[in-house]
């Protein structure tokens, strides 16, 4: 025991690989995504409902975009811009039609969240992200941040909706 | 002007509806639904998400189902029976076709919130519901309750999930 002890400490010693996946799995939002160095923001998963949404398509996920308190307090008083600090949350699972459901409906017609395909943020800084309209992107499955390649995808698509403060969402009621 | 508001007085006083009109509008949550006399929870628009679903068929809307503190606790705990105050609330809104999300994307695959349907209630009180598992169903549209005779079909429809408490719809993570 007190070799593959020795063992396990020289490989942590020499590549440090050990230590960094433990801090991976346990401290996951600490990991900051590529390009706009944005962290997964703790408590997310409690913040309050802006909407949801089904995307087809390659994607087939049904989603849930949630908002800190200064994200849902300016779209509910429709502000525009987002003030700094805004952030705005989409989170995604496998799209699943669900069997028990349709037993006591006596039809095909649910369709549930299955497992969580990832998760994105955009966060309002208008000085830090004033090359991308104040806002910085990223994406998070399993906790791993997506890479540079993907999220240079992100602001180009936000362009459209440039009136709304680059954000598709709009708040359902 | 005098004989209008005069006229309006009249109206009001022998049959209350102006008044009844107003209250209904401005204070829609203090009108309980039949059989269970569930009220409409205040603040139940910032609880916490618990997943999200579309419903095609007769229903064609998508979904959220929220819950009170109480019941987001239970939900994350993995706990049965739900306690006593715990609250799940479905709120769905029409499913639309998103042409705005759909030029982006370059294909039809986004679907969206539209204008709101109606909004459903569980009630968790093992005592007073007893009959029914221990849950209260309402079903308030535009804050106006359902009627009896569709509030009955609540709860023959949780039967299969009794398993889970009577409730349908699983913790999306």
């Amino acid at each position: 025991m007190k070799g593959i002890a020795y063992s396990l400490a020289t490989v942590v010693a020499l590549t440090g690989v050990i230590v960094y996946m433990a801090h991976a799995s346990e401290h996951a939002a600490a990991e900051a995504a590529p390009i706009f160095d944005v962290t997964i923001p703790p408590g997310y998963r409690d913040w309050k409902l802006i909407s949801v949404a089904h995307e087809a398509g390659n994607n087939n996920d049904i989603r849930a975009i949630l908002g800190n308190d200064a994200a849902v307090k300016a779209y509910r008083e429709g502000k525009l811009p987002y003030p700094d600090g805004a952030i705005i949350a989409r989170l995604a699972w496998t799209y699943l039609a669900s069997e028990e459901n349709n037993k006591v409906f006596g039809r095909e017609q649910s369709f549930v969240a299955g497992p969580p395909t990832n998760v994105q943020f955009m966060v309002k800084d208008s000085k830090k992200y004033a090359a991308t309209g104040g806002w910085g992107f990223a994406q998070f499955k399993d906790g791993k941040p997506a890479e540079a390649t993907l999220l240079k995808t992100c602001f180009p698509c936000h362009v459209p909706v440039e009136s709304r403060d680059f954000v598709f969402t709009h708040y359902a009621p």
